[in-house]
């Protein structure tokens, strides 16, 4: 099955995405997810994939205050915008199409493994689509949702400053009332994807800063929209002060955006930015996650068309045991990680039916399908490189382009330490029956998952009640733990359903799970 | 205890090295090695380190046949040479000091941390030295060796072509005798590391070519030497025609380097060309591993520096109980995997004092310590960019240049797979009561290595009667697993001498050692 072939079949079979898009207002057929995620696959491949390499060897360029970005971005943004991806699963009140989140997901990863760098404007884009759907007046709605569903404006998180990175109850920038119900915000952000570009007609920049009456700490922080181009056609007072060079996504400019008395209004109460973020956070991280999975995907299907081509010894390295070895835990994790990564988006989509339990699953899967996910990303794309050999160090092959891609993934969004630490510290301590039902889920699904799934169950059990300092030394090995478990159980159940897959589901339970056992062994050693 | 003093408890502490070169000839006292050490830690931090990160920036350039590298690499080579840095193991009739190769081995630790591309070319200048010493005739040993050790000279090891990878049974490059005993090579090779520059006097490419009458695959390939610059100061019919655009040491220029009747030598025997070549790859490759080691120890410097002063929530980063525990991971991984090399670097000075067994160690421990290092030093780099968080993305903390650095190692002088087969296939089957010797040595060192040497040992009986594809299957995670174990084993041992050495022992045997029990059981697995 390719890509798109076991989106569907998960959805489908694993998920029944028809029977829980009727109960959203939004019937699908099992053959129009099938459509869907065909055309998806389609403007991916023929589309998007071919630009990225000569994409990432143009990268950006900051040059008199504009950002330079590939040459075959303006033409494919278009495409995008045309084609209508960006609105799948936005609200069909603004010009959505009201989709499940679970069908985004899926044209997300289908993207993302296209081009990681081009997909992240959707991404940050359908991150702000969320963030106002949920916090922005009716007014703003109106105005800002419609040319960001479109893919006309791009959105950005301006979040970060130079001190207040995973803390960002130390954001200094201010916004002050301008007397006319706006307000005009000043300080520098930084590390802020596609800050400032071309491409788009407009950037709306969602921005994190104090107002002056503001408590200090977490408590102060205020979420405001701010606009590149004002109404009245004016240069709002926002400005790139300069892009950041990096080892991978080369093609996304990393910006530090200035905000000098920049026009802004506020969304949302004031002093309540931080929760209004947080409420979009589950998808943005799932997002992140879907990446990973995007980029196991890409790393395998360059490294199967290598290995099937390339002979050594008179037979092409496929058939190498080590090489089969490492293409075999290629398939199997990236089959994984697809399958965890969405029953964190179908959760999303039953949350929002009423679901019992569906929010409380979502909040548990989302840090570990994000981290989880993510560091397999890489994992996977350092695997690909092997396979290739010394062709897997020349960029001319792709497959380190993969690998540099995939490494900024464990750490924006939240680096991988802050979701264990959500995961451990804030999750299983409110919700540890919930974490304990998943994994009797995972304990049922075969019986070589047992022993792990009571093991993890075990520590679980002795963190959500341990000291914060165990709590912190065990947080991450102890999500890894958690990762292969459901990962491999996901695996087991697909190919109950589905035989063409006990392969991939037979490599990962006897060659991988032993991972989850030594990953618990180091969550529980001192410290 | 920083690199050059952890080198040198290791050296005098563990291995008694004034013994073994008073053994060897060249008697050198305990303080004579920490002098040597601290000089060389000196030369590697004041002199190489400082310029590592413009020279990536930098980059090489071919133009117009020539190869440009940065712009400082002239001046260090200089002063590379004046120190006489190269010669400290070579021999000491041609202008080398004769010393042990473990004293290389770590001044060599020292100098590719500091920068891993400027050192490739002192390490392919070793090699050629290495390989020159045993097989060149006296005099041409008296002409090469010279300006080689002095590094006026550099070496190249001329080996894969475009079809000739992993198998080198497939070279195809043709040397022809031109009836004055000398011959004219023809032929393109690929990845010459340093193959072409304009920093040293002249370039020594060792070939491996066929001769007319050469019988096909491994048997008919012979051994040339052909300078880039003729004795009779003309330019010999080799040339760049171009170089390879890689993910990291941009600083080290990797050519293909196309052979038009250059005039050669033949060097040892007719056909005699690959036993030459493995003849020093004991030392190959563990100058490989150590490279890996130096990545190790940068990343982890790197890394400390950041975390003790960046600070979030109200305290430095390196006490947040996440960020303390990558931290750890970097420390121990980094002490063992020195503690791995050293041991196959002293092994190889043992076996050239005669001692008992001492070969039969080296060539078990040599692909271990190459794949095994190399891997870590991969991973520990990937924590390094982790701790970081962000700025770990941006290039301008030097933490991702690590990263990319590192990856090129474990592909690099045989693949980490090869090397796998090498110790399963090759190695296991004539030498098991050796390994198993040294299993039980390990698990003589701490009674939690007890259980997984034992394991270890099990499956080393059974690989070493089993058939083609199971071995090849379980090579890959039977080496790591190995490494886990000796490696841990020698932090153990280390601790017992140093108790400073306790924290990272404790940390290795509790927290890291189960992943060589999950290693094992992957091994063991059917494929």
């Amino acid at each position: 099955m390719n890509a798109a072939e076991s989106l569907t079949f998960a959805l489908n079979r694993l998920h029944d995405l028809p029977g829980l898009s009727a109960r959203l207002g939004t019937p699908l057929a099992e053959e129009d997810i099938a459509a869907i995620l065909d055309e998806a696959a389609r403007f991916a491949e023929e589309r998007i994939a071919p630009g990225r390499m000569e994409a990432d060897r143009q990268g950006c360029r900051l040059e008199n205050g504009r950002v330079r970005t590939p040459a075959a971005y303006a033409a494919l943004l278009k495409d995008w915008q045309e084609a209508g991806w960006q609105g799948v699963a936005a609200p069909a009140e603004h010009g959505g199409q009201g989709l499940p989140h679970a069908l985004w997901a899926a044209v997300f990863e289908l993207a993302s493994s296209a081009d990681m760098a081009f997909a992240l404007m959707p991404m940050l884009t359908a991150g702000a689509v969320e963030l106002l759907s949920h916090h922005a007046s009716p007014d703003q709605a109106a105005r800002f949702l419609p040319p960001l569903i479109a893919a006309s404006w791009n959105g950005t998180m301006c979040l970060t400053e130079p001190q207040a990175g995973s803390d960002l109850s130390a954001v200094r920038t201010r916004a002050v009332p301008d007397g006319q119900g706006a307000f005009r915000i000043t300080g520098s952000k930084i590390y802020i994807t596609w800050g400032e570009n071309e491409l788009a007609e407009n950037t709306l920049h969602l921005v994190l800063a104090r107002l002056p009456d503001a408590p200090a700490g977490s408590r102060g922080i205020s979420l405001f929209a701010c606009p590149k181009i004002l109404p009245d056609g004016r240069r709002n007072g926002v400005r790139c002060g300069g892009i950041e060079h990096k080892p991978g996504i080369h093609a996304s400019p990393t910006c530090t955006m200035v905000f000098e008395e920049a026009e802004a209004e506020l969304v949302g109460e004031p002093h309540r930015g931080l929760p209004a973020m947080f409420a979009m956070m589950n998808a943005a991280r799932l997002a992140v996650g879907v990446e990973g999975v995007g980029q196991c995907a890409r790393a395998t299907a360059l490294a199967e068309a290598y290995a099937a081509t390339r002979v050594q010894s008179g037979r092409p390295i496929a058939e190498h045991p080590d090489v089969a070895r490492m293409l075999g835990e290629m398939r199997a994790v990236t089959a994984a990680a697809r399958l965890l990564a969405l029953d964190c988006a179908v959760s999303l989509d039953r949350a929002r039916a009423g679901d019992e339990g569906a929010e409380t699953r979502l909040s548990l899967l989302t840090p570990i399908a994000k981290a989880w996910c993510t560091d397999r990303g890489v994992e996977v794309a350092g695997l690909g490189i092997q396979v290739h050999g010394g062709a897997g160090y020349v960029e001319e092959t792709g497959a380190a382009q993969i690998w540099r891609d995939a490494r900024i993934a464990p750490i924006y969004e939240g680096t991988n330490g802050i979701q264990a630490m959500d995961l451990v510290a804030r999750k299983l301590p409110r919700d540890l029956p919930a974490f304990l039902a998943l994994l009797d889920e995972a304990a049922a699904a075969d019986p070589v998952l047992k022993t792990p799934a009571r093991a993890l169950a075990d520590t679980a059990r002795y963190l959500a009640e341990a000291g914060p300092d165990q709590v912190g030394a065990a947080a991450a090995p102890f999500l890894d733990a958690a990762g292969w478990v459901l990962g491999g159980a996901w695996l087991a159940r697909a190919a109950a359903a589905e035989p063409g897959l006990a392969r991939e589901a037979g490599f990962f339970l006897r060659r991988l799970l032993p991972r989850a056992t030594a990953r618990l062994l180091e969550a529980m050693a001192p410290a």
